[in-house]
């Protein structure tokens, strides 16, 4: 497998079939041609075809895609035929959006832990945000929750000053996943993987952009 | 102003840089130096002075920074020191969290509208989840109010099928800007920009990185 040399965006668009493909099932919708697919996932028949050939070959020349196995073999290839256990560590407005709003991931993640540095501060507020009581746990306490609860993925969500740190309490407990968003750059030993969200500050960008070409 | 010039990344560092001297200037801080910056920020003092130097001299040498002033200059330089005016189209679970957690976004920002295709669907799920009520449009009525409201940025958040529907619909409104939170590819004429937010499957991706390690 040569799963190095596959480009991110591919995996991002496989991650986007498999959606569309999941919800023709649900349909009850046997077959997909690549242009379907390629339509509904807003790419061209052209590039859907070039993503699945990194992975060998799929459907059936003149027919298209078997809706059933290619949902299942894009599954098994993204890892996404089992459960992945998810932390947020940082209860502020995202953490607490993430946290309220999980109907947005997939199935198979799960959310089995957050955390705080001020965990009497923010349980309030996502009491009163969620309408429910939730639990809320101290970081120092991440190694050994991490065990207890099998945490696959660490999601950070503090300050960007305190990123690393957390960071650092996220390799001690042997959590190999890290989702950062916070803009900081993130260091971590061989073996740990980061993938940054920049995700409130893409809107600056987007901001800079369009006022710096109005002068 | 070499504007085109300057890397992304740079525009998103001094997107953090803003927020955290913001913060000092509300603790009624004068004075920063570029090690404090930088570690509040997650980045190494010498990036910081490169990030700067792309806009001319700041500081003082031995001193540091004065915090008002470059808080200022950067939210000139980042158009930040203006109010935008955001829409934000398609209103599912991940719109719906954007419109409720609107608390992340920097006070500059402001959303005015919210359109969904679906408007009677979508209007009592937002209103359960937020508490109270929120006015729904349907995105016919996207140029009329882009107009009214001064509408500067759409944020899209559709199902990827309807979101180059959803563009041409942004661009007849003439509103410059898309930030999409969908992964289909953009198509927009010159003058508007797309910037888009990987959000959801970058999660896979990190899943996808995991799981074909441990092969």
């Amino acid at each position: 497998m040569k799963a190095t040399k596959v480009p991110e965006a591919t995996i991002r668009r496989l991650s986007t079939y498999t959606r569309y493909l999941k919800e023709l099932e649900e349909q009850g919708e046997t077959v997909v041609s690549s242009a379907q697919l390629a339509k509904a996932c807003g790419v061209n028949p052209a590039q859907v075809r070039k993503d699945l050939a990194y992975f060998g070959e799929f459907g059936i020349r003149g027919v298209g895609y078997y809706v059933k196995d290619l949902y299942e073999d894009l599954r098994r290839i993204l890892g996404l035929n089992r459960e992945w256990r998810l932390a947020i560590i940082g209860i502020g407005n995202l953490g607490t959006a993430l946290l309220n709003f999980k109907d947005f991931l997939k199935e198979n993640y799960k959310i089995v832990a957050a955390f705080d540095i001020k965990p009497e501060v923010v349980v309030g507020r996502v009491a009163e945000k969620a309408g429910k009581p939730a639990e809320i746990l101290h970081p120092d306490r991440l190694k050994e929750v991490a065990k207890e609860r099998k945490i696959d993925i660490a999601i950070i969500t503090t300050p960007p000053s305190e990123a690393q740190k957390v960071a650092d309490q996220v390799v001690e407990a042997n959590i190999r996943g890290i989702l950062n968003f916070t803009p900081a750059q993130l260091k971590v030993p061989r073996g740990f993987i980061v993938k940054n969200v920049y995700f409130t500050t893409i809107l600056d960008n987007l901001v800079y952009l369009l006022q710096s070409r109005r002068r």
